[in-house]
């Protein structure tokens, strides 16, 4: 039974890598077809969130299955409960790369970010994507530094939503109402998705050294 | 045993009605206080949301300890994992009204809303504040036909969502760049804290029938 149960908790973890993986892919994909307002790749973006629907179903379907089989408990129940939730967390993140693409096809042909934000927004779709890279890389090896790391990165998110938010709230703005609201759910999309990845990572550090890593508190709209 | 299980598995209902009545009450005050400029009512709202999150940390214990101590199958098993998300959506809703009683504070003492949108955001306050009691209601009585109903004011919701996006990007809109992304922003913390009601509900309908309800897939920038 053990055995079973190992192969079991390994495809699970299996399915959370899979996850992260096409997430990771989807926000660099949105990104892209933000910025250069390219059709076919938010398209893509669009219907590929199906399959990570599928993936989040099947491992949920599969972390049930081994909780009624396996009856696992302490240590070995927290993990199969824990992976319930980073799936919740990665499904989410489908979801906001999703988003990212449906704006850029809502405003197609036009492009949905004024040209002085694209290096910005091009940095948090990089980072978005980079963060979901290190959080796949903490769910594989289990490294408690490598989820710290995390957390600085997503700090230098906060600081370019800061910086975005600046931006609209400036005198200078002259892209009207429609760009700036645009810009502000675009901007709280790489947030939240970012805030995911990082509650992924912290979930692992949860399961290995049993100690709760201090949620950092932000205001959501970070203008003063 | 069983009987056991069947009163771990009470508390834990009534631990999901106690978070559903306070993130309803929560998202209640967060409106007046956004409407009214009421900074003592925000801050309220802001503070109290620690208690919902310790309701929903106590909550995924005492879930985690049955799945430990009962091992439950099949249905049961179901229950449980199922509370473990309500859960989840419930503390979310915490979250997104104090997103709202944020924004309150942060404008205080200018209301962060202009006049002509009150009537709208105040519908939108208590359509989520009553989704909320009407999610409550299903998790008390299981009762199939109310979770219906709870998809129909969402619908409405949703309707008042893509109300106020028309009405920012309306041509006539005088009230700045600033206010715009601060409705924006409240209108999404509006419709996402309804989308977690019914998605409450549905987990609920889910358990009963064992079928899932059709998800609603709209756009989450509702403008055309």
């Amino acid at each position: 039974m053990r055995e079973a149960y190992h192969e079991e908790l390994s495809s699970i973890s299996e399915g959370l890598v899979e996850m992260a993986n096409q997430v990771g892919s989807a926000i660099g994909r949105a990104t892209t077809a933000l910025l250069d307002a390219d059709l076919t790749l938010a398209e893509g973006v669009i219907s590929g969130d199906d399959s990570v629907d599928v993936l989040h179903r099947d491992l949920e379907n599969r972390a049930i299955a081994v909780l009624a089989r396996q009856q696992p408990v302490a240590t070995d129940l927290r993990v199969v409960v824990t992976s319930l939730r980073m799936s919740a967390d990665l499904e989410r993140c489908g979801d906001l790369a999703q988003h990212v693409a449906k704006l850029a096809r809502m405003r197609f042909p036009e492009p949905a970010v004024p040209r002085e934000l694209h290096g910005t927004i091009l940095e948090m779709g990089q980072l978005a994507q980079r963060l979901m890279a290190q959080a796949c890389e903490v769910i594989l090896t289990q490294d408690v530094d490598a989820a710290l790391r995390l957390e600085q990165d997503d700090d230098r998110m906060d600081e370019l939503h800061r910086m975005v938010f600046h931006h609209l709230l400036d005198d200078q703005w002259q892209h009207g109402v429609e760009a700036a609201v645009d810009v502000a759910l675009v901007g709280r999309y790489y947030e939240r998705f970012a805030d995911h990845a990082v509650s992924v990572a912290r979930r692992v550090v949860y399961l290995v050294t049993g100690q709760r890593m201090k949620q950092t508190v932000t205001d959501e709209r970070v203008t003063a």
